[in-house]
This record gives structure tokens, C-alpha cells and sequence, in this order.
């Protein structure tokens, strides 16, 4: 067996949701452990979320540059690997910031950071050090996602015309937040979130989902914000007209008021040969009309896939795999990378398959020209 | 029993669609029996068709000023109850025009004329002579479009907040104009089909239902116009923003060149206390997520339905009803009114339930505005 | 024009279901006009069923005696072309023979009649007047169903091994005779129905559905009749295991206690090379997986369906046809063999396509032999 | 935290399937460490899979005899706290039966044994010990099987009166045995796999799913085996009529040669006020027709769902969870009676939620059963 990866958390500790999901994630395969953590942003909070995972009191931090520092004094034989930061968005700058200069092979949540100055600033110091970034557009994992990038990207569509990306929840149809939601809180208040409420949270999601599919980069765009629940500062409802390089058109919805919806994104891309369509609610399955022939559903696990998407699947097909091993995949990707460079080899591109730090500022990108745009009376803001 | 109404048909002769679609859904019910018409564009054409249909010789005629005239020649026992313009878009108003002066009960198909100045004339020229006017905005006839209606205005989704509605067809992804398609060519042909191509063909259809579920006005909208398929002189595909009256927003998308897609119009309304999904090549089912509970699946022919729904309905739950039946229900509404006004009662308003000459009339200025926003580079165009 | 065909109804007058669903499945087309007819059991529900209708005084009998008696004297150029037969089962037999051997052509609904001994008797009868004998088994209109059996039996599947059918409906879960429902008065009452329930009055689609589509023979079959229903003298639940010549397997089920299910009629046929399903609430779906493959989505109107299928399709794809157009199949192919006899000529049997006797003849003896196999102890009722 | 509990492994190594799902089900939840292991059934096969899982040398066995000696030997703080058994079927008897003479906790995959003494002789050997003895009847676990369970025994379907279960699936539709499949090759093994072939593999899988969600009981079964695939000595092809005390009845499919189907194990119960329907494949959804009102769709996560399905549920509703989730949560059980009873105490029955000995022993009957039926002449086997 290899060794497994050392990671210390940043962030999610008690009453967070997506700490947990990132280390069931990398629980999953078993290829890494945490071993540190300054988990919460109190350091009651946090060494108390600390001791509930079974972090050694030394490496249990009160706060992140403690974390830091301790670990820039510790071997290499007990130091992490990498860092994962699943903090609200407002920290994420000044820690993954910290951990790159450090020399650290870092994983971010997207949002990356608030602005595009961050974002360059970030890529920028990335490249510096040639350490592995990766940020978890955790949507890019899904097997038929990968499957249907390959396609797109392999021409079994034709040439891409039309893209319409919708991404619905329902959750804060209703004020949720000042009401003990710890999520509604934090999403709604731009001081932590920043400016974009539903178009940074989900929005980001929708757009590198497309971005993942079609490799489409958008010339301008038309967006139409709205916080339709009252007294909301951010928000909540975002429509888009999209036009990319090359011609083709686009359609982004993200809204967080579609009462009912859990977790509805759904693609779809239609070029001069075909089309694709592909939910997240099913992502086990991608619906591939072909120009010359019935409908064709594809699912996971089935022979007749692309190798990316074999390669993102753990069981045969029928058994259901869902949200936690799409963000497995992502990590596997990290963790593949992390390896090769720790071995001096170049991993292959097949298996070191997870979003990176440019795909993290081009969506700060997204989010910024989204709100120059809702704030102009022009139809179109370039990209 | 009560006794048939008689009416004539222009266009609908040879090769055309729309036109035996008319026919089968009058047909169904046997309340009206076609005993005139004037079918096709040209004479030969025109009487060959009306052969082949049974007309008698003498009301066949070869072009629809003859129909005119020989109608207003004959006795009110064998005079037409009514007439159906099923012709293309550029012919609707002279005749619709015609037979409205003439005092005659109209069914035209849409969209209802080219410029708002005609809409404008048919709306006056209809009041003025206090006859019927139907415009088979067919989709309205749908149970399920009725049953989201009556929720929707009945307060079932409390305040409504986002209309997203999405018409997507194949048909025209690759260039069928020239190569024999009749259909594809008087479609693609602004001197035919109006300066609207897509936005004009399906776009109001989209329009119609979203106007007709909710009952909300567009205050101001934004659209991007494409022709995609090269060489193509009408827009194939269109995506807008919409903002309506009291602070609701919109999504409405209008394609021809998603290869693949059949006849898939789906509309979802959402509001503070729910959500309704509906999709036309699933008629008879229609999705409502209340906010306090499970999605609920409702179907056609349940008795949980309001009584707009029953009465549009023919057959036991389960039997599937599709896309004739729901044209007969815009058809039954019409000729209730027709027996109403003759019989000098007012119809049950559950029963003459139908597009009228006002939504056609809307629905082109719908396509103009979209037409004009199109053109423009500023955001929003006024309604 | 070609000249309508005239026809007469025995049954479906007020109140009845069925018959009006027979008259709008021939008004569809409009190839076909009532003029006569026996309309109910009683002379006054038959008059008055008649006025309705529109029915001429002296061709809207009392009885069925006095219209055959009727129709025999009446000269050839208004004599019916046919007679179609809609009461309720126990009517079929004597109305049926007694036309058949006046030299009409009949169409009869389903179960065709009670005893083996009927069937055998009008199984001669036909063959010895040599007229057209159409059941309306009304499922085998369905174009999918055409598509579906046209692939089978063309080997698209290989060697059949399997071969699964349910029917269930929900609306007999509760004891509705005897509380006004007709319906489920006569479907409930053996003198009216036959000793058969379930078995008899949908488990019969299935059977005729399952050998529509793969032309299997049953060699023996175990039935497991219940009355589930306090009080009920007939089955209102049906589970078989069928044997079939050749080695396939088969289950059919047939119940109408599944509480809230609508008319859910779905086939399921898998061979060595691939596997077919159709569901009767989505019956412009069909799906296919093919061994080598993903599923495969063919849908009514697709250019790569066989000519079955295409000619059943009025409706572009997308356009959703259902229950009386499929009934309208049924029709149309009794039609067209009807005018070639009519003509000396031989019908082109893609057009001549509809249930004969032979076929309502095999779903007697399948309900008798259910009924032997649910009294028996044995395991196996060979057929 | 609380300690992780410690436990070996039999079976489960290279190439094996189902032993990965088995650890990667317990590392989900981080409750439990692998810490020894006898993994495969040849000493060099075991010692790499143990070396690849990263046991210690010392831990890493040849054979299961030498774990449990060694396991014997040690001391509490370092003693396995259970063992999984994940061999092929004819292994497990003889490993359950030491571990549970030896007073350890078991968890064992299903069918549990080959004969029903085997079976009493376990079930009585567990209740002689007192320890906790699960049977990975993984379906049983779904939030959504859990919650028709407590729905139908809540009585919220009235009284019972029909069960239909389907596993459909097609990967032996194939003569893959000998052919290099190692899965293939012991599950058509009547050596290895027992007399049963598909009745026994996934049969035991719709038994269980069944007596799960309804409770009821079998009194007489009516079974049909086939060996449909040429030279398979099991059989391959199962269906069954079944008869529950109290009156019910139901269906039972378990076919492995459906071409095309992947893992498609779904359930339908019908009773006197409604019924549900739960498809493996699409695991988070649960349908409920009520008879009073339209289809609900109820869904993972969704707050008005009772405290058994909260329990099993990991993320927010629309974040979808699998086969894994189902996997981890009888684990969950299992563990969590497992701490009760080293704590002395009894765990909360809603915690300790996992199929039992007992239930692996009626599977043993179940399958034992079906075969005598299915080599009888008489129509009823009883139970």
C-alpha cells in the first residue's frame, strides 16, 4: 500500500456541512487522513471541533496561522501534504494565500476568493510555486460529467451551439437567514459571502459545469439579479444570457427561490450533431440525443464509456453512486497530482482530472462581470 | 341533439399540417362538419384538396374572396357558422380581416398577424362587430394548462417570483428550407412567415402559456436573436430576460436547432408557497412542489382537479389524451360561445374557454417588442 | 374523397364509456359515419341514446334483433358497411353471431365472449361467411406497440426468453358495485361479465398485448385468482406463470386493487440480444436496450421506425397521440380491409392490421384456462 | 471522539467486489478501522490483499483459522471487536459459526448459509452468545426503504393486500461463467454459490426487501426456476407467486438474464388505502399514491419524513446519496449495538437498525423453500 496523505482542514467544524463531505470524501478511498486542523473560527469552536474528530491535541489549532506556523516546524515525515480550506468564502484568501507561499499543495471550496485581484494574485503565486491547487467544483466529478466533456470536447456533437445551464434550489425561497441558519447567515451576508449571494454560491457551480462540458470560453454576457425575497442584501435569483467564442449562445439561470427544489442543476448542450443533457439530481445518467438516431441514455459503469468516466467510478453499473464519490474524484484527482510531484514523475492527465486554480479565478471572473452586468443598462458586458 | 355547425376552412389543403389537425379535432367531438373552404393557394391546388375532403363542388372554391362572397349569398340555414384561417402567418389578417367585417365568427391560427397596427385593427374590428374570435393557441387547451392556471390564479403559489419557460425543437437544426420541406421553407421566409422565425413559430406559443398560467404582464424584456444555421435569414433560436408586472422575473427560451428535440415545451412557475412544472410531450402530467410537503404528481382525470380541468377532460385517468384533444378543447370553447351568441345567452365561462382575438393580439407584440430588443443594445426594451 | 363507410353501434348509448370512445376513434378519421344503431338494453335508453346521437327515427332501434332485421332490408347504396358491437360482454356472443352470419362485417369489443364454445362457434362462422371480424383489442393500435412487436418478431432481440406483463388499476379497490358506478356494477356481476374479473376484463389486453408483440404461444400457465375486495364474486387480482413454446418465461399480472393506479398497462420482453418495455401511460416511448449498447429511446413519429409504426402516426413526433388514436389504428386497419373486399382486392396488411377473431378467440381460452389453473391444485394448466 | 472500533476481514481481496464496498461502507463514517484480515482463499492471495490494505504483518493471516487464533490470543485493547465475512456463500457458515462460538460480534453478506440446519444452528449459536450478529442485506438500509417500512407499518396503506417485487437484472444474460468473470464463475458454482443460482444471489436480495418493508409473512409459495442460458447448472431465472398469512398476496421476480437491466431491484405494496413503490436505482425517491390524493414524491431529506429515514441520511435532499450511504448505514447499526453492549446498555432501536441473524436465517428457508417448490408438481409449497 502507498502511503496515505497527511492533510490538515481549515474550516469545517461543528454545524458546518461541506467539512464533513470533504473528509467522508477522502475517507472514501482511504488514501489520506487528517492529521491537523484549526476547524472553526473561534478557538473554542475549533479545538472543540478538533477533539470530536480525534485530532491530536498539538495539532488541534485555535486558528489557521497557527496551524501554519506549526506545521512549517514540524519534519517531513509528519507533515501534512496539503490543506484543505472550507472556510466561508471571505477566509478563503488570506489562507490559501498563506499555505501556497508556504510551499503547501492546497484544496479550496469555490467560491475561490472575492475578487478577480485575489484570484490573479492566487494563480499568480501558484505557478510561483508549482505546487498543486485544486478547487472543488465538486459537480465536475460526476463520472457522466467527465463522460460527457469528452464527448463534447470530442466532437461527437458537432459544433456547439447552444448551452443552457439551470440551477434551482429551493432552501431560501423563504428569509431563512436570522433565524438560526447557520448556512442562510453566512450565504446572505455579503460581508461573508461577498457581493453575490445565489450567483457566487450556485451561479459558480453552473458556470464551470458549462465551462467543464463545453471548454466554451463566454465573450459577454447579459445578467439580470434579483433579491426577490424582501429584505435580502444579496441575491437570490440570477438569469443570464451567455455569448461565447465562436459563436454559440447561452442560458444560465441559478436561483435559490424555486421553492421545492433541492439541488437541480441540470446541462444542456446542443451542437450541429447532437445533444447532451445531464441533472445532478440523476447524475448517474446522461441523455445523448444524436443527430442520426433515437434517444441514447447513458449510465455509469457501462462498457461503452470513455475512459475518464471508468476511471471515475467505483462500483458496477445499477449501484447508485452520488454526491460523495463525484467529490472523491475531484480529491483523487489532487491526491494523484500531490504524488507525482512528491515523486518527480508528470501524473497522467487521466487520473490528475479536478479543477484548478485558473478554473477558480475564471469563475471570480463570472461572478464580477455578472455584477457589473446586472448594474448596467447595456445589454451586453464584455467578458 | 343539438344540431352541427357548419364551417369553412382556408388554407389546410395538400401537404399542409396544421390543417388536418383542425379538421380531426372538430371531427372528435362531431359538433361541427366542414362544408366549405378555400384550401389552398392556388386554384388547382385549392380544389383538389377540397375534393379530396368531400366538399361539394360548388362550395369548393379557389381562393377565399370566392368563399367569402358565396357564404354571404346563402341562406342563414346553410351559411357557414364560422371560418378557420389555418393559412401561413402573412395571410391571417386580409382574411381574418374579411370575414370579421363580414359579420362571421373567426378561428385563426397564430401568430395572429405580422405588426401590431393589424392586431390593433382586429381587436377593433371584433369588438365592433361583437362576433367570436379564437385563436388556436392550442397548448391553452391542455388540461393540465388549465388545472396550472387555475393554482396559479387561485393563489395556490401564493406570489409569484420566476417564470422560466423553454421551447426546444430540432427540426430546423439543419438547413430543410430548399430542399423541399414545405413547411421549413414558408417558415424560414420572412415574406411568409413575418420577420420572426423562431420567436414567431414557437416564441409565442411560450409567451402564450406563460401569459396564459400566469396572468402576468411583461414590463420590459431582453432578447438575443440567432440565426445559426448558416444562411438562414430568421432568427432559428431565442433566449430572453423578463421582468413582469409587480416584481416577478422571467426566462424564455425559443429554439428550433436543439437537435433532437421534439416538441418540448415546459414551463415552470414558481412562487412563495410553490412551484408547478409542466411539460407538453408529458401532457397530462403536471408537477407541483407546495412548499410544505412532497412533490405532488397530479394527472388528468383525477378528482382532485378543479373543474376546468374535468371539463377539458374525455377519457378516464390513465387513458393518455395528448395533442388533438386539447386542440378540440380550444375548439369546444369556441363553439360554445358560437351556440351561446346565437342562442342570445352568455356561456358558462368554465365552457368558453379559449384564446381570444386580445391574446393573439398580445402575442404580436410580444414578437415585435422581441424584434426591437433584439436590435437594440440597451438592456431592457419596454413592453 | 373516397365514400365514407357507414356503420351501426349495438350498445354505448348514455352513460356507456366505451362507445363513445369507438365513435370518436371513427370520427377521427372521418372514414367511417354512424347511421344506425341499438344504442341500450332498454327501448327507451336506445331511442333516446339514438336522438342524441343524431340518429335518423328509423335507424335508431329499440333492440339489436329489430336493426339487423332492419339493415337486411334496406338496398345496398345505405345498407351499414358494418356493425360495431359495444355492450357489455355477456351481449357479444348472440349479437355478433347473429350479424356474422347475415353476411356483416363486425367488430366486437373485447373479451370477444364468454366460453370456448362461443368462440370456436364465430371462429367458423367468420371463416365460412369469409367477412371481416376486427376485436378491439385497442393497446395493438398503439404505434409503439407496432414498433415493439415488429422488432420481435423481426429478431432485433434474439431468442425470446422472457416475457413479463402487468395491468394495474386502482379504481375497484374499494367495493364500488352497487353504489351507482356502472361500470363496476357490470364488470362485478358474473351474469354480466363472465365468471372472469380482472382475469377477463384488462387481464385479457395483457394477454392479447404479450402475444401481439412476440407471437408466443403459451404451452401452460399457473394462476393465482383472489377476490381481494370483501364481498366480491369475481377476481379483481390476477398473478400467472406462464410457460411459452419454445422455453421462454412469462409473468403476468392483472389487478384492479392497486389503489391509485390509473391504467398502467406495461410490457417487458427480454431475449438473448436485447430487452423492449412499454408502458401504456407513455405510449409514444418505447425503450430498447440492445446488448451492445446503451438504452436506446424510440419515440412515435422517428424516421428510423419501421413502416408499422409510421403508418399508425398522425401527429409529428412530439405531438402526443394516445388512447383513440390508437383505437383509430384499429379501426382503420378493419376499414381498409373492409373496402378492399368490398373492392375483390387483397389489403396490403401493413394497412389491414387489427385483432381478428382467431385473436379474441385465444383470449377466451386464456381467461378459461386461468380460471381451470386458479381451481386447480396443479401446478401447470397446459393450454 | 469515541474510539473506532477494530475489525477483520474474511474474504474480500483482490478482485473481489463486494469486500471493497464492505470497507469502503465502514470507512465512510470513520467508526471502525480494518486491523486484521484473512482475505483471500489462498495464503499468497490473502497476504498481498493484506498488504495492500496496509495490515500489519502480524495481523495479515493465510487463513481464517489463524486469524481467529490469533485474534484469541490478544488483548482486549487491541482485540478485533468484530469480523465481517464477505466469502463466497459456501464459506460462511463454517467462519460465522467459530467467531460466534468464540463470542465475537459477526457481520455476515448474504444468503447467510446454504441449508436451513445451518441456519438454525447459527441463529441458535448468536442467542446462546448474546453478541451482535448483522446480515448485509445492504437494501434494507436506503432512507427511503426505511421510511416505506415505517409507513406501511404504520399502517399508512390501510391493510396489505398485494406485494410485487422485481430484481432485474443482465450481465448473466451471457454464458460469462468460465470465461475468466471470477464473479461469474462462483456465482453459477453450485459448489460455491449453493444449489441456488439468481434465486439465491438476488432473490434472497427481494425476499429480504419485501419481509422488510411489509412484515408479513410467507405461508405458501408457487415457484418457477429456468436455466434459460445453455449450459448453466443454476438457475438464472426465477419467478414465484406468493400467499401471506392474513390474506395477501404477491410476486416475486429475480432474473439475471433480463439483457440490458443493471441492477433493477424494485418493490410495489398495495393495500386498502394506498401504495408505495421504491426503485433501487433511483434510491432517494419513494412513491406514494394515497388513495385519497395525487402521487407524492417523497425524498431523501425532506423534513416531513419519519425519524428512521432522517437517521439514514448523510446530506441535504438533492445531494445524492447510494449504494455505499445504504451499505454504511447497516453498518451504522451494527456498530452502534455493538457499543451499546460493550457499554452494557441497550442502543436505541432506531439506531440500532440492521438486518439480523434471524433475517439471514428466513432468507436460508426462503431460498430452501423455492427450490422444493420449484421441483414440485403441486402448486402450493408451504412455508
Amino acid at each position: 500500500m502507498t502511503r496515505r496523505l497527511r492533510y490538515a482542514m481549515v474550516g469545517g467544524g461543528q454545524g458546518a456541512f461541506i467539512g464533513a463531505v470533504h473528509r467522508k470524501a477522502l475517507a472514501l478511498d482511504g488514501e489520506a487522513e487528517l492529521v491537523a486542523g484549526a476547524l472553526a473560527s473561534t478557538p473554542e469552536r475549533a479545538r472543540a471541533s478538533g477533539r470530536e474528530l480525534g485530532l491530536a491535541d498539538d495539532r488541534n489549532h485555535a486558528d489557521w496561522p497557527s496551524l501554519l506556523e506549526d506545521e512549517l516546524r514540524r519534519n517531513a515525515d509528519e507533515r501534512i501534504d496539503f490543506v484543505s480550506i472550507v472556510t466561508p468564502n471571505h477566509v478563503h484568501f488570506p489562507v490559501a494565500q498563506a499555505f501556497v507561499d508556504a510551499g503547501f499543495h492546497v484544496v479550496c471550496d469555490k467560491p475561490l476568493v472575492h475578487t478577480r485581484a485575489q484570484a490573479d494574485a492566487l494563480v499568480a503565486a501558484v505557478k510561483k510555486q508549482g505546487t498543486v491547487f485544486g478547487v472543488t467544483y465538486n459537480y465536475s466529478g460526476y463520472p457522466m460529467v467527465r463522460q460527457a466533456r469528452d464527448m463534447v470536447r470530442g466532437g461527437e456533437l458537432g459544433s456547439v451551439r447552444k448551452v443552457v445551464v439551470h440551477y434551482h434550489q429551493g432552501w431560501l425561497a423563504s428569509a431563512l437567514e436570522g433565524r438560526g441558519n447557520k448556512q442562510a447567515d453566512w450565504r446572505t451576508d455579503p460581508a461573508r459571502s461577498g457581493a453575490a449571494g445565489a450567483i457566487g454560491d450556485i451561479g459558480s457551480h453552473a458556470e464551470n459545469l458549462a465551462a467543464t462540458v463545453t471548454g466554451l470560453e463566454i465573450e459577454s454576457l447579459c445578467a439580470d439579479l434579483g433579491s426577490l425575497v424582501p429584505g435580502r442584501s444579496v441575491d437570490d435569483d440570477a438569469s443570464l444570457l451567455l455569448r461565447f467564442a465562436g459563436g454559440a449562445r447561452g442560458v444560465l439561470v441559478a436561483s435559490q427561490i424555486h421553492t421545492g427544489q433541492e439541488n437541480d442543476l441540470r446541462l444542456t448542450v446542443t451542437g450541429t450533431r447532437g445533444t447532451l443533457e445531464w441533472r445532478q439530481e440523476q447524475p448517474s445518467t446522461l441523455l445523448h440525443w444524436p443527430d442520426d438516431g433515437p434517444l441514447r441514455v447513458l449510465t455509469r459503469g457501462a462498457p461503452w464509456l470513455g475512459a475518464s468516466a471508468q476511471r471515475a467510478s467505483r462500483l458496477p453499473a445499477g449501484h447508485p453512486e452520488g454526491f460523495i464519490e463525484a467529490f472523491a474524484n475531484v480529491y483523487r484527482g489532487v491526491l494523484t497530482d500531490i504524488r507525482a510531484r512528491q515523486a518527480g514523475t508528470v501524473a497522467d492527465p487521466l487520473d490528475a482530472d479536478y479543477p484548478r486554480v485558473e478554473d477558480g479565478a475564471r469563475g471570480v471572473r463570472f461572478i464580477e462581470r455578472t455584477l457589473d452586468s446586472a448594474a448596467s443598462t447595456a445589454k451586453w458586458t464584455a467578458w
